[in-house]
């Protein structure tokens, strides 16, 4: 697989609500608080493309994060309404790989940028070492080639 | 600097409690949960080393987190109370950076892995480039040479 | 003043995302997170009538919580979208009052009810015995009579 | 059941670690974070008294909680050290129904009274009208008798 540019990935995005409770001492969201803004981006895309919790629980599997990445760029205020993007990664492993954008709707500025790797395991937690064969489906709906 | 051997490293460790409420459907810790864990360690390691929230606010400073990269090896389940180590890694510029790693008692098996960076602002998020005077004095204090 | 009836009081209402960190081994969302829906009602409520954080801190006052009460009827689900209705109940008092309500949007079944009570202090947390003078302008604004 | 004193109630009590995702941009704990410290507190009973989530989970059963009633009478600042008594009330239906204060524990001053009802239900959230067996038999084994 090539290094793909982002125009030709699978995409969604959406508007974030930065909840006062997420706010820490320093009046900005505490940077535990992303993780949620990414479930929240993943979310939008499982329901756009049929890929959310349900769809993955109702073959058998949890799709657990084994990977997380985050860089805060710029700080996110209580008050403002960011928007996020994903996108996601092709990858030959029984993998699903999204990066992530953040965004000051207000002037554009790139406030945070993040990865995340996700395993297939069962229901017992044990590891899927090849693509289940809902993910292989999902694929192909898709027309994600991995040359 | 060189890549020093955790052994010469400042270091702290402590024991977490999982909560219910951080345990999701899949009966295992959420893995946003971790930034708690994570934060409870630098807790730990800053009350050890005078390093903590309060001593830096008392000197006009802030430390916002800038990079967060967690590697989830194993998952925490619900009633485990395993042990967080973290470390300081000595670096030239105004950082704080720290790894952690969290490990079952039980069996000493290595449950995840951590990396934070964290820098300086004043009180307006306004990044100091250079090491804040007080930041110099604790590392002469702990005798943190960058070589 | 009368306990008056639901129909005279100002309101507002707002569809709650249930997410996925809010769901606990239950499968159903955990009882703490409803405090986060509660909030999400106050802040729809505090923006249509111009009573929100903002602008409470721009006056130099906070208004913590002293009082909060839930009663959980039947679990929200992940996945539900429910509606959650907030009512402001007038007092005398130097007090800021709401009634909740959450509904399943599916079949209208009441999910749940709350109250909360907010004070006014200033900045040091110190208590308002009376009236704000912005709170008092706000009553009258929305003919907020308490006879 | 008369309404007993306090000292004749089974009951235990912690040590509450405020942690700084807990506090808010008026850096005091944020009232949603005390159903974390309720919790908190429900486990140290739960392990003293084989009450715990384990125990209910191995007989079949869950303990969502139906009602929950907190006073906030004086902030939480981040850095104290409150401890938490948790105090089971006796009742003759088939719930949990516990009392909690939280104290200062510098100068014993009370912060926090709470007030928490659970019912029991089976795995499919369906509601048990009867007092479940194992806790009829937990009953006998406290010597709780219902007047």
């Amino acid at each position: 697989m090539k290094n793909k540019d982002k125009s030709q990935l699978l995409t969604a995005s959406r508007t974030l609500e930065i909840r006062f409770s997420e706010v820490d001492s320093m009046n900005i969201a505490w940077h535990g608080s992303y993780a949620h803004y990414l479930e929240d981006a993943r979310r939008a895309f499982g329901e756009k493309y049929g890929i959310d919790h349900a769809t993955i629980a109702a073959n058998g599997y949890q799709a657990p994060l084994v990977e997380l990445n985050i860089r805060y760029k710029k700080p996110i205020l209580f008050g403002m309404k960011p928007r996020i993007d994903i996108w996601y990664r092709p990858t030959l492993s029984a993998r699903l790989t999204y990066d992530y954008e953040i965004r000051d709707t207000a002037d554009g500025s790139l406030l945070t940028t993040a990865h995340s790797v996700q395993v297939f395991t069962d229901l017992n937690h044990k590891l899927a070492w090849n693509n289940p064969p809902f993910f292989e489906a999902w694929k192909r709906r898709w027309g994600i080639a991995e040359d």
